[in-house]
């Protein structure tokens, strides 16, 4: 059978030491995830307790494209919770998780063979959803010493998606640098995409919305994180309000809508805030272990981490081959973690991320683990 | 902000008559639902008993990119079941709805440019989902008077999809007929692609799976409608063994995986044939229904279909304006239709789409306001 090269992405590692790890517990191992970007927890009670009821009442049959009503208007409040910002509910499109949210945005903005910066170290599927779609990434090498903000490359670029707090960094922009970031684009009608699937997972004060600086960008969110609902596969998207027709129909066609009872969850879980920051307090302490263990270890070269649940290590002192270490702390130490080659194709090699997005138990017990695998290794 | 000429799709003309519907019942009106290719039944009892337990047990993260271990076996089961045929667990590939499968199997298969033949009618977003990946829709007319069979054009296409039962027309292929198809395209390069999402929603024998022909062909299907699960979002799709990990990785990056909890319920719809044959039951006799009583309305251009629950009328010595004609019907005689003009933007000026899915009630009500309407319109 033919095959497209477009099709030919770059695996997803991350999931594959997902499966690694699944084999090794299946042969009875114990082994600690750092590996994955997602919380220990369910989703909260109040989403569960929502969809129950709903499944006992309504058919739960497709909605309109855009979303259920009421949960657009849900989302449309927490831009005025969050960041003070009037966001009206027209503008919200519920998706199929950030990732339908992605393939909306690149492909109701982007021609084939057009070029969209991404960041280096960044999200790898950002790079493989762009190849897919037969559209070009261009890198944009960030660097530690100035926390990972990305530089606007001189190059006139279609599109430039940046995520604050970012992934694997953890790193948070300025209101001031992702204004320039955002008036840059927009002076060269580059379009800008803020990902920002880790609001409210935040250390050092709050992450700030595109939103509070233009109306003419598009944002992405998710159910994932701060609401504990990967597997839900829900997030959303704020487009400029010249846009959300073309995105209806888009939608319309290449989803239809998103998942009915995760929609039904998603508005239970709007109203759980007490449960949802309980859940921040855990990451909170879990990222305080994590930032006195790690170097305990040996991992010396790790910067706090504003949001989100990772934190990025330079391991250049350690290793060469990031993905022979991470194999190698998986099956000596019984802990999964990211090569850094997810993240970052030409400097990952150096690097792993580390999650702590699980219980604070499980966080106490792989810091443990890394300690004595690591005496071990010296 | 920019955008992409390929993001300019046409709207799910469907969509916006649900919408309108929607709207006439928010003002009070009764409307009887005929244009919309969903049931109007839950997803089956045993579907929501296994969520509403996982949702108790299990945090529901994200899954493996291509599904749940023991739901890829109990898909593959029913290869065994419904045709007898063998299909490795290992082939299947659950997917957010078919839409997500038609979205990776065109990525996988075709180059930006590539022309990709669609029947003329059929599924309105073949075409759509095909121009917002830069690809070309190659149409091909087919024919009542030939049970809308397509004959495969001259030009060397990249690739073929076919539905059957077809999606507005109910006709089913025979296994000759799909055979040929098969084995033309295989003859110069071309992909075959087999949609199967209406397969066990049959009346007149069974439909044949291109599985039964060859195994290298693209094989989609879906929870949506013999198992009544539209809005959960949930199907699959059986590949070639060597595109399996070529697939898998695109589902990585684009999907992450299908909805968890959409998984877990169709594990537990797997199991309730007695359900699912009993929803059957609904549909032939409203079939029968629709089949006696649209020619006493006045529609008497139908043929009987052979499967899904849809009837395409020619209504060309009706109107010339079947958009007029749907807004008209929905207006003052309460049963919302879907003009033909979604399925065939060539000829879908002279026909309308009825659909059957809903409860034997509705069905008796919404012929009665047809008669009646159509009597009062001569």
């Amino acid at each position: 059978m033919r095959s497209s090269s477009r099709g030919d992405v770059d695996p997803f590692i991350v999931m594959d030491v997902m499966e690694q790890a699944r084999r090794l517990e299946q042969a009875g191992r114990s082994i600690i995830h750092m590996e994955v970007g997602q919380p220990g927890t369910p989703a909260p009670k109040a989403a569960r307790a929502a969809l129950a009821q709903a499944m006992e009442q309504e058919a739960l049959g497709y909605t309109v494209a855009l979303g259920l009503p009421e949960l657009r208007e849900g989302i449309a409040r927490l831009y005025a919770d969050w960041y003070g910002v009037q966001v009206s509910p027209e503008r919200v499109v519920v998706t199929a998780g950030s990732s339908a949210a992605f393939v909306l945005a690149f492909t109701a903005l982007f021609e084939a063979g057009e070029a969209v910066g991404v960041t280096e170290p960044g999200y790898p599927s950002y790079r493989q959803i762009l190849k897919s779609l037969s559209l070009t990434s261009w890198p944009i090498p960030t660097h530690a010493k100035d926390r990972h903000v990305p530089k606007m490359p001189n190059e006139k670029l279609a599109g430039l998606i940046v995520a604050s707090p970012a992934n694997p960094t953890g790193t948070m922009l300025s209101k001031d640098d992702l204004g320039q970031l955002i008036s840059a684009c927009q002076k060269q009608g580059t379009a800008f995409i803020s990902d920002e699937i880790y609001h409210g997972v935040q250390y050092e004060g709050r992450a700030v919305s595109a939103l509070e600086l233009s109306d003419d960008v598009y944002v992405i969110n998710s159910f994932s994180k701060y609401f504990s609902m990967t597997g839900w596969r829900l997030g959303w998207m704020i487009v400029p309000e010249d846009h959300v027709r073309r995105i209806e129909r888009l939608a319309q066609n290449m989803f239809i809508c998103a998942p009915h009872a995760a929609q039904i969850a998603a508005l239970g879980a709007l109203g759980a805030r007490d449960e949802t920051e309980a859940m921040l307090a855990v990451y909170r302490e879990n990222r305080r272990l994590m930032l006195e263990g790690l170097p305990q270890a040996g991992f010396n070269k790790i910067a706090p981490p504003d949001g989100a649940f990772y934190i990025y290590a330079d391991v250049s002192d350690l290793t060469q081959d990031s993905l022979a270490f991470a194999a190698e702390i998986l099956e000596q130490a019984g802990v999964a973690v990211t090569p850094g080659l997810d993240f970052d194709p030409v400097r990952g090699h150096t690097t792993l991320r580390f999650s702590y997005a699980r219980s604070t138990a499980d966080i106490a017990e792989g810091l443990d683990r890394l300690k004595r695998f690591m005496a071990e290794r010296k």
